[in-house]
């Protein structure tokens, strides 16, 4: 496996390998990898020649008042986990070359990226899809694989790589949860323990929701009201949204008809959580 | 000599000509080719294997009172111009292709957009950047062509393409003139015939500011009272800007000092225009 630091080196390492031929599958991360991460890579290994992994804890997509400064990092655990799942490249950019002084340029996905976590995260998405942006001309990638977890961020990449002409085929990957149904991602470890219990009840709404659905409920307003209930027995657990919403234009739908996506948010003490479901009629 | 009118075709031929290992020189233009164009069209001939020329007027970079409808178009001519300089490939991308409904995402520089034309054209360089990221994503050209005519336009290709990592060279190329001086535009020919005689008014100024900085003279704001007086001894002309900026950051200077470009705006008649000169303390 190569670790690469240098966007220069990742450059030549790039062309070498397209002189070849190999497709290459790419897993843009910004560490703290875990199960959900993992699934990434095996199926970017399974669908492509070469798999590249990205660590990088992107600067511009946390807002001033986020945890940058506190998002977690080990990358020597990082390494060791990219290894034992054969990944060929491991590409470690750093801060000040990617994004040096005077660095001006962004890239957004106007009215997908205002909505959801765009109206308390307002600059989030502009950060994800400028990052992204730099990485898919540095890595040319065949392939680029995200989890369903962040489901406004898979959409608002599909629509960037549309919009925008990138030959990039972006593929989403299901939702790795713990046993208890909390779906995997490197904030949780910001749980405490009493926190942790609370989290758990972001999927009991979910599948509470999906229940009602089943039975034959349609209307949005009654399952939030179900839903809003569940977390909040929870008494860590303050709502962001609860929204139900068009899978392709997240836009609040009034009736369940044909695929919806119900995107929660919520802040289980001081970390942020989201989840999401998508539930057919 | 191909004539390419889909994004699916343009992006097959690119990649024959990549498999046969050939450079691309791209030269993208609103059409209504002049001698500026040509000039550009001559370099790329002489620094690649296959040069191809993209014919677009790119709604995004009009505001909503500007001349879209209204800018020149001549395709027969336009092909005909391109076939006697011996381009390799036109591309003439439809409108509702490049941008489909529910198109959502812009590339933008900051801060350099914001100044000289962006101040009075807020929009403008979004809608550059935003057409050339996708016709680079198209073309994947190794070098692009641009006139210096546009040194603000060409400074922010720069930018965008060193921001993004995207590995082409941004190649600026000399403003071409009329005999008399005017800079050669597609919008000439909007300008009546006394219109046409004050036009030139605004390369006379510039010679002039060369001039007093050749005798020794440093202060911008003198230099620009007696630009000021030549320009406006022409009574179809109103002053847009004259400013004296660093050539890469674009903020003004207060003295001149090394490399200053020196960049106007002027309204003839109804036609807006612009030039510029850079001069050397």
């Amino acid at each position: 496996m190569k670790v690469i630091r240098s966007i220069f080196q990742m450059q030549e390492e790039r062309i070498e390998i397209k002189k070849k031929n190999l497709s290459i599958g790419f897993v843009p991360t910004m560490g703290y990898l875990h199960e959900g991460h993992l699934s990434l890579i095996k199926k970017s290994k399974e669908e492509n020649d070469i798999t590249i992994v990205s660590i990088f804890v992107n600067p511009t997509q946390f807002g001033p008042s986020e945890d940058f400064n506190k998002y977690p990092r080990d990358e020597k655990r990082d390494l060791q986990k990219c290894e034992e799942n054969s990944c060929d490249i491991v590409f470690l950019p750093k801060k000040n070359e990617m994004y040096p002084q005077y660095f001006f340029t962004f890239v957004e996905v106007e009215k997908l990226g205002e909505k959801l976590c765009g109206k308390s995260r307002p600059t989030h998405f502009r950060g994800v899809t400028t990052v992204l942006t730099k990485l898919f001309h540095i890595i040319r990638p065949d392939r680029a694989y995200f989890g369903q977890k962040d489901a406004q961020q898979l959409l608002i990449v599909k629509k960037m790589v549309e919009d925008l002409n990138m030959e990039i085929e972006i593929i989403g990957c299901p939702i790795i949860r713990e046993e208890d149904g909390l779906a995997i991602s490197s904030r949780n470890v910001y749980l405490k323990e009493n926190e942790r219990k609370d989290a758990i009840l972001l999927y009991q709404s979910l599948k509470q929701a999906e229940e009602l659905i089943k039975k034959g409920e349609k209307d949005p307003l009654r399952i939030k009201e179900e839903m809003k209930k569940i977390i909040l027995s929870g008494k860590n657990n303050q709502i962001d949204y609860i929204e139900f919403v068009d899978t392709k234009t997240l836009d609040p739908v009034s009736k369940i008809k044909g695929e919806t996506l119900i995107a929660i948010a919520v802040k289980t003490g001081t970390t942020r959580l989201i989840d999401n479901i998508i539930v057919k009629e």
